[in-house]
């Protein structure tokens, strides 16, 4: 039997573990950074499996190597554990035990199937070639993610590319979607309070209307995608927040509002930060008022490598895996993700698997009633495992 | 001696029992339609004079009755008592003891004033002529006030005319101002919700941005004034709320603004109020949210009397009170008040007397450190009795 | 007879030639500064008188003196003679005779009242004290008017007062009306350039949009009125023309916007100037386009003085001229008027005579069917010699 | 020899033919739907060669058929004559004969290629396949343009295929780009006026500005493209004129202002069109102006057939042209082109020849320098000669 046929038939029979961990993690959710209990019960099964784990970054992330001993490359596989701070509104028997916590993004999904892909690797590894690494990430849903860190500390030191696949509620389970090339937004946020002076409301004179600056400023802040953005580039410009709480009867002194900027092409990052901050100057000098903004920018563009996304794509068309039913360029994605990150350091690629519970069904990601198709567990298993070996047996490298 | 030199000297003589008045209701304030406390302290005081007191209205307000058992005319003196949600900052010996609440607009040197001042008219009573009402007013700070639940319960049943005083810290001590005819803004007050839908920051074209609508409503909010208003009118349109506090990425589905619009003629409120509905409208229209807009017209224009504080002002000037060293037209007033209301009942006449603690020194009304210079309580006890005593024996009335 | 009788009497008598006279003067209109013909008909009438003439300013202005010989006071009575570039429209017998030219604000009224008053003062002034000049003034409708130059020439050297009167198609005839104190705005104009980058409609991000910029700019100007100036006092900004006229595909580089300001207090007037100056330039600032703002000061407000406006009044008062069948305050007027300069140099007033055909008939000024009562002639001559008869009379001076 | 060879060889032969043509056109430009004299110019090349034209639609346009005799595929090849009304500035000997007009797009060098290639394919006729239909077109600058009506008249009946081709001055002469699919924005034009009422600027309250509720409509109109279109569509919306010239002192009663759309995809041209209705709807609303909306949606995105553009790209990279040094993809255009009519009717191509003078050097089209490297003129016509020479002999037909 060939490895890939080994590695399929082995994945096949460990679904239901796969399940069992991903409903595991899912009853027991921990928000961004502070995901103690769930890093102990991935590590705890590592231990059993006699491996060690090695901590990376100033949260609880973590690797295991799968050395095959062998020459050969070096390729990083990465899954995200950390949950929400969202209440679950469902029935699911394995619902969140954790109030106000939840996994409503999948990320549950995304460590059950890689730590099964793990341990059947690692039952494999004498006949592989190079090296895996399983990078166990946490804090993806908070800025600066937890990616930032490992990176920082190491974590890709010697590793020629990585791998990474999100499940997709919104793609129907069976499927596998790449895009290439810019495949998710790049993202920026800001802060900006504008400070007039405050007074009574039968005497606007005597005051400086903070509330008037910040609506005119919302308002001006529209041309920056309409004016100032080529209309065949991605921009877009939010104030999610503008907080200008005050009574009826007293001009308020100051507001302050938070902004959102999504991009997919780092030269249009600047262009909107330089166009943010004039129009923010502008706007304190036109109604003299003061202004302060804070701005971060904080995940790029994630950049998938072409010529790797070509690979692993065309490795899992080759293998004609029956639970994948088809396979699709699903243009780029609208949300952010620090898997960006990893994306800058090294040739990347990052894949989704569909896992919508039924056609039409809609359970957003994000929203207390997400739900996925644990099917999907299973494809992601054999869609990264099958690209997995591919990239392992044929690539010729020498470290 | 004269009736005027007689209540002249009585009330040189009471000074300090107005100021110890004043300095109890000081220490111990409470807020609108809370002021249990204070009306029984006041009617403590009537009640060792004998003179019994008689409830109007849905607070804690009474009237006492100076009746001088001889023919003559009806005069009403008003006096508000109630305090604001202020914690006062200061270091006098007679500072609030109530935590938050602060008498910081000076209705407790009203209330002083003229309790001691209907005690030397009850003196005197068999002297006078007509009848005087003393109206010790609840709420004036909060809308609906304390004026308008006496008067549905008839407080001005029979009486011909009404006088008012404020303490003003903005005008020197020593000094009695007044105006003619539209004397403080009538008011109204609004609160408009825009609702859209919201949505993530990275997909606006799924959701639809109430913040954006609210900004714009702000801005066109601008017109009313500009240009729809006589400029020889008076009007103002401040937004004193925006609430649309959230988070940096997602997109606002809903937003609250309040806000506060002054009048100073009763014709130019439907101008107002009906560019305020249109504009609101027209801006639903505009983004397609939905608008829920809850107009609210209080306060009216408070219409001095012109014969009456002609008549008012001349008594005082007639009577050449030693510690009034300034007598003056003082223009209209920005701010709104209740007895507007008892001024739309009947010929009334609200006049000013100053407080300043020193010249060039600022304790607006409304901060916590609101202080008044206490030789006003005197000034204002003479100005208003002087007044009162023209008004009752020189009035021709067949009451 | 007394003087006044006589006064009276005269005027009467001389009712048709100042008909006569407004009638040839309408036929004959010539627009400000071009009034020639005008000028040479007014001097031929005072030539035939035997009277001279002396020039003053850089117009066709022009004075006359009527010196009594006798020590007393120096009074001058001012009419404006220019006309309007307007076609008229309407069937009068002595309508315009010269095409888009129209006296269609009553300057043919004024001039043909004041030149039939000062042949009758005239007869009449070896009883008169002091003197009288007549000012016959160019160029009303224009900025900078024929006043400035007239008053640079000297023509108020040795005048204590001046008086003026006008028309009104908006009030009764048989109406005289005042105000005292600020009783017409005072004005301002500006215009205002922003120029960006041109380009092509489907490329907005090469160019920078000016129209784009000159709209914010006017959505921001509305908060000049709506918050920066006093609810109690007066204040309007207009932009009367946005000259961004362009095609359809191209991206305007340059708008030109002009503007009008009016106040009626000079303090309010630099308070607009620097607001105006602030938000062009912040609206510069905040689209990256460049701003020339060019700011004229014009009319002044025009300030009555309040002594010799009572006197004025008074004397009209008195003199129970039958055809004069109201007199009232008519509270501040809305235009500008450059007998505002003459008010600046000497205390003056200037005074309103209703035109109005017939009530509830509207013939407002400066429209192509403008129209007067003639009758408003006699009284205002009647209205203007009393008053001037009075004063010469009873003005205490040592000239 | 090839036939490919043949073809190559004449037309390097017959380059100095194009480049007089070019000339000559150049010279003597005109405008869109007035090109009479051009017409005949073309015509009587034609005529010269013994072959007959035919007119197609309502303007100039005609085609000519050059049928082989042999079964085989109908491909049309098109070129635009029009020119614009700039008024050329340059120095070149050829330089436009006509003021004001100016083939300042390069359709003069469209046509010099295609009169050529039409004459060489002639010379070769019998032994090719099929027919190709030479199409020369007028009016392409104007809306609608000539496409319109030469496809109502039937200019494509029977024909399976067209091919298109621009001169580009913004790429490398020696460059031939191609982009698959949505190749050039589809566009609408609009023009809105609101109607106020006018009146003197000192009196704002008695008229309504349609200068302020234009200007909130640019403000509001922004948020088209920054809210209401997917960051990952493309869409333009500008307002290129904004016709409110009056007088500093008028309040302005009617402006008028004309918009330009432009999109990639037919779907969100429905999404623009609604929003800009409901912006232009909801701003009379709120400020109370009429509304007149003449929307015109006219050029359809331009969309190249995916197979017939990889063919044709295919031919021309296998002919080894030496004068082509680099074939592209050039990715989206911003403008539009009435060859989308074509495109909308049969599947399509339209590819691109560089022209620009020397590396480094600016001459934009439709600007009064614009300027081309006629080297483009021989890699045009062998670019599209190749491709058509492929197309019809290898291209299996049954017609």
């Amino acid at each position: 039997m060939t490895l890939q046929a080994q590695l399929m038939q082995q994945l096949t029979a460990a679904e239901p573990e796969m399940i069992k961990i991903r409903r595991h993690l899912h009853a027991h959710p921990e928000i961004s950074f502070h995901e103690e209990q769930t890093a102990a019960y991935i590590k705890a099964f590592y231990r059993e499996l006699g491996v060690s784990t090695t901590a990376y970054g100033d949260g609880y992330g973590f690797v295991v190597d799968i050395d095959s001993g062998h020459p050969g490359p070096q390729l990083a596989l990465r899954a995200d554990f950390d949950a929400l701070a969202i209440q679950e509104d469902n029935h699911l028997s394995f619902k969140s035990q954790n109030a106000n916590v939840m996994h409503a993004c999948g990320h549950d999904g995304h460590t059950a199937y890689l730590m099964v892909l793990a341990k059947t690797l690692l039952g494999l590894k004498n006949q592989l070639r190079g090296r895996v690494r399983i990078i166990h990430q946490p804090a993806e849903e908070v800025s600066p993610g937890g990616a930032k860190g490992m990176l920082a500390a190491g974590v890709l030191d010697g590793i020629d590319n990585v791998i990474g696949l999100h499940v997709m509620s919104t793609m129907p389970t069976g499927s596998i979607a790449y895009h290439l090339n810019a495949t998710q937004t790049g993202r920026a946020n800001f802060t900006v309070t504008f400070t007039g002076k405050g007074g009574h409301a039968s005497m606007p004179h005597l005051s400086n209307d903070a509330i008037v600056a910040g609506s005119y400023f919302v308002t001006a802040l529209q041309t920056v995608v309409s004016r100032r953005i080529d209309p065949f580039d991605t921009g877009s410009v939010t104030i999610g927040s503008f907080d200008g709480v005050g009574s009826f009867n007293a001009i308020k002194a100051q507001v302050t509002l938070k902004g959102d900027v999504r991009i997919m092409d780092e030269t249009t990052r600047q262009t909107i930060r330089d166009q943010i901050t004039k129009i923010a100057n502008g706007v304190g000098a036109t109604f003299g008022v003061q202004v302060a903004l804070d701005y971060d920018d904080n995940y790029p563009v994630l950049m998938n490598d072409g010529d790797l996304t070509q690979r692993v794509i065309t490795s899992i068309q080759a293998a004609q895996i029956p639970e994948i039913t088809k396979i699709f360029d699903c243009g780029p994605q609208d949300p952010s993700e620090d898997f960006a990150y990893f994306a800058q350091a090294k040739p990347s690629t990052f894949i989704y698997a569909g896992c919508q519970t039924a056609p039409g069904e809609t359970h957003p990601h994000h929203s207390p009633d997400f739900m996925m198709n644990e099917d999907c567990l299973l494809i992601a298993a054999k869609a990264v495992g099958t690209a997995t070996l591919d990239y392992l047996m044929n690539t010729s490298s020498d470290h």
